[in-house]
């Protein structure tokens, strides 16, 4: 695309219009064309920005931050997304707050959303427990909203829960159009999803869930390959077969990596911790059985070491299409003599794509922008044409 | 009000001139025009929010605060009230600071503000320090200013002190007169402050103090209700007993919940600790014998569940004015049988003012930006007028 | 000066071209007429705040700052000087972050840079790492915007190393400037770096290190005195010896604080620790040998208790030029009987100079908004012509 006019023309040609006031929870529960809205307007935010336009929309307003968990990358992206449409953002530190015990969720959600227009929230660590929590901040807010407590009804985005992390998975997908040249050219490339061995266990499985619920419906063939007992949530699975057979893509699962890399357009060998086991911990952490959680890790721990020989190796990188399959990771990896003895990748595959991996990530603030500014104006267009117009530097010139 | 000319008529009547470059320590030491100044620019802020008119006096300048206490509705409204006039907030965490041992109040004060255009405070723990140290800190700012360090003299805001907590009750003010249908209304209405119980102990004076001391001025029936030995500062009950002379209302202490609640119109019952026990406590953490504050704490968890039948219960509200006195808090409370076994309030009579509590807090954010608006602007009314002639919208349209 | 376009004349006649999407590490990397750019822009910032001109250059964009070590004074002064020009800040806290074990450096240095234009680091604490660290993060996010990752170069601003203290030097140098009327005013005056006492230990060399290696740059005669053991880099001794030499003023080193002090025009006693021992001291965390680092704290504590009388007195100051020497200090200073029992500097004397201290600090925030502006604008002085033609009000009138 070469004029912002192109970006309004596309979404001239989008149905999104139940976006506005909406919120970001799960991908697939939203339409193709609403996805290709945020792709759309992500990239007419970012040739905005490129060319110094400034897309500030918020002359005042919060972007409120909720991390259950330790986190640089989609923090900064967050920071980076709420700063370039104009809002502050503020983080609601648990450990500094005075929430107190037993305190509704809807309290806590109306006392920081007066001046709220957006909510970001990462809380991937329980399963069964974080998506929830989003629903139920989003529940409180409306109803603060329709009570004229709130003057806005803030949107959520949700940064990661324990189902889906949808702003990583369309920065992803964002990556893989772009570097393709368009979703037009992705019908019958092969995506594989592979687990791949790390030392630490435990990690979420929103990345390889997200993956599968969105890469399918875009006519991809996508394998989800793990070994056996490190299976994902059941619903997502259907969710995944559901896409493919709509897109005339196709979805499989299978045991080898190996089989999974073959021929493989794309690849995306990443760690994750097997549902089951995870579901078990959440329970675990419920009734405050540390020791069953000692003992969970350390078989977990086992387990994982059994299947040492998951790797993106420089060997299985040749057995991809053409050997140049696109690597793809959500950072940060677990590179095999770097960040750890045995890892996930190699380092000299990991240092040949460092440079589309960072690409990769630099989509994810641009995503999180658009959702808001999809769930903010009912006319987007309207308001992408005008800040052309307006035209602001976003620095002096 | 209909109109930004109403408020800004309303402003035109008043006598605030003292407000000019001053600070908001307690309510007492404002006249009843300047208290009525705050509520009407808190008005006229929320009116031109929700009427999407940005209010971004500034386009740079901090907003630092300062809590030596956990905060979330403080906090965030205090982000909110200078987020809303273009301030943003550094915080002055003194963990992460490096603060020696021995600093002067006055250089911590100089170097935090070269930029600051407001400070907030919360320091509420101690008797006879909170409200001194926020007064050490405008000695030194306006030392500061008027050696040529500062180009400007922030403006403080007390977030909370020992004494007072002016921002709490000026927005429950704002929410009993919005309740009341105005100022006017509230001539010979009963009000209860009284002592509830919570299993919590050492729980700040200041609003029980800011309560009776702001809520007196307004020709109600004052009635502070506590068991004996809940005493609260014997100056503040001064304070009350001059302002409801000079209001022609009247203010009494009664030992008796049910006397305090009997045909009352508003009831306030919320946990506190006794003023003696809370300078014994800062003479003990004075002297850092912790051995006695344990025992300390002991003595007043005990003395505190002697008196679990002070409750505010359905049975107890149904002597109210009709059955429906307007109840309020400040949040968070002690519900019982939610966050707590025993509290200061039962689930259903919680449940079923939850709209209008959260409202009560809604307002905190524009009182705290009033009284920032009327330190920084001679003529806040031209101000108002300026903003609404510019004319832009907080949210692009 | 009286107007901008004195300011503007003034850039108009140096040559610093190529600080433009440069970055800021040690002062002597500089020419003379770049420092000279640093000091005008930031006295013609400082001018326009005065006059309530808004120099608000970035509609967007974060300042992120990255504290290796507590931080109040530069902390704020990151903060204000971002805030000045429109940056909003963005923290890298490691403790909140997720940043992996062995992740590299170029990793997160892109990661956190897809919308930062300023990044701001303060690592001072190992010899031979912090410098390194801040040119490591400088080619890392060089090749991201290269790569066209990252769209823009943040510039960087070093707010502390192991080697220099450029913020803190240059605000000191800008005082002195002020204090003297003018650069023109300095050739042959008297400036005494001293080591004084006090009774931490460990304190940075980036202070006596910078003040060498910048203030022999303007004709003075520049003394470091110390008793013996506590030599700073030898690196940087043989900066200030050609600076001196090439400016036409001196340096020379004695290990007496009487010899340096007297007749001495400006003094700055202060704590550090010797070189040799903070190199040691690297090398003993590097192997994780903690009882190596005590027995050093102890060894270190008691060589510097040999040297009490290593104190800026009051029959010091008398012995300094009419007994009037500007006295400076980067703050907090160990003051005797205030901050400790004996320290860097009687209470009498910190009194007296309190005012110019709090002053000298005053224009740390100015120099970092002048390096980020020196960085980010290929033609200052017109971009200043613009803010004073746009005359947007910093606070509303």
């Amino acid at each position: 695309m070469k004029t912002l006019q192109d970006y309004i023309d596309k979404l001239n040609a989008l149905n999104f219009k139940d976006m506005y006031n909406g919120d970001f929870f799960l991908t697939w529960e939203k339409t193709d064309e609403e996805l290709e809205a945020v792709f759309t307007v992500a990239d007419a935010l970012r040739f905005m920005r490129e060319n110094n336009i400034s897309t500030k929309v918020f002359e005042s307003g919060l972007g409120i931050s909720l991390f259950r968990d330790n986190s640089t990358r989609t923090r900064f992206s967050f920071a980076s997304a709420c700063n370039l449409l104009g809002l502050e953002v503020q983080d609601l530190d648990e450990g500094k707050s005075q929430i107190a015990h037993g305190e509704t969720v809807r309290e806590t959600a109306n006392m920081i959303s007066f001046m709220a227009d957006v909510i970001g929230i990462r809380d991937d660590m329980y399963i069964g427990k974080g998506n929830k929590y989003m629903h139920d901040v989003v529940d409180a807010v409306t109803e603060g909203n329709k009570a004229g407590i709130l003057e806005q009804k803030p949107t959520l985005v949700n940064l990661q829960c324990d189902i889906d992390h949808p702003t990583q998975c369309m920065a992803d997908m964002l990556h893989i159009i772009h570097e393709f040249g368009g979703v037009e050219n992705l019908k019958g490339k092969k995506l594989a999803m592979t687990w791949a061995y790390s030392p630490s266990y435990g990690k979420p499985l929103s990345v390889p869930q997200g993956v599968i619920g969105l890469m399918t419906r875009f006519g991809m063939d996508v394998v989800l390959a793990h070994p056996e007992g490190y299976e994902v949530m059941p619903e997502v699975e259907e969710v995944a077969k559901k896409n493919a057979a709509a897109s005339g893509g196709s979805y499989r699962r299978v045991n080898s990596m190996e089989e999974a890399f073959k021929d493989a357009d794309i690849v995306y060998p990443k760690s994750w911790a097997p549902f089951a086991a995870m579901e078990k911990r959440t329970d675990l952490y419920g009734n405050g059985d540390f020791d069953g959680i000692k003992a969970l890790e350390k078989e977990l721990l086992a387990q994982n070491a059994q299947h040492k020989d998951w790797a993106c190796t420089e060997e299985l990188m040749k057995t991809t299409k053409d050997g140049k399959a696109l690597y793809l990771h959500c950072l940060p990896a677990d590179i095999t003599g770097v960040s750890c003895e045995t890892g996930e990748v190699d380092a000299s595959v990991f240092d040949r794509y460092r440079d589309p991996l960072y690409k990769e990530a630099s989509y994810k603030p641009y995503i999180i922008a658009a959702m808001i500014f999809l769930a903010k104006f009912q006319n987007p267009q309207e308001i992408l044409k005008k800040l052309e117009e307006r035209n602001t530097p976003r620095i002096l010139k």
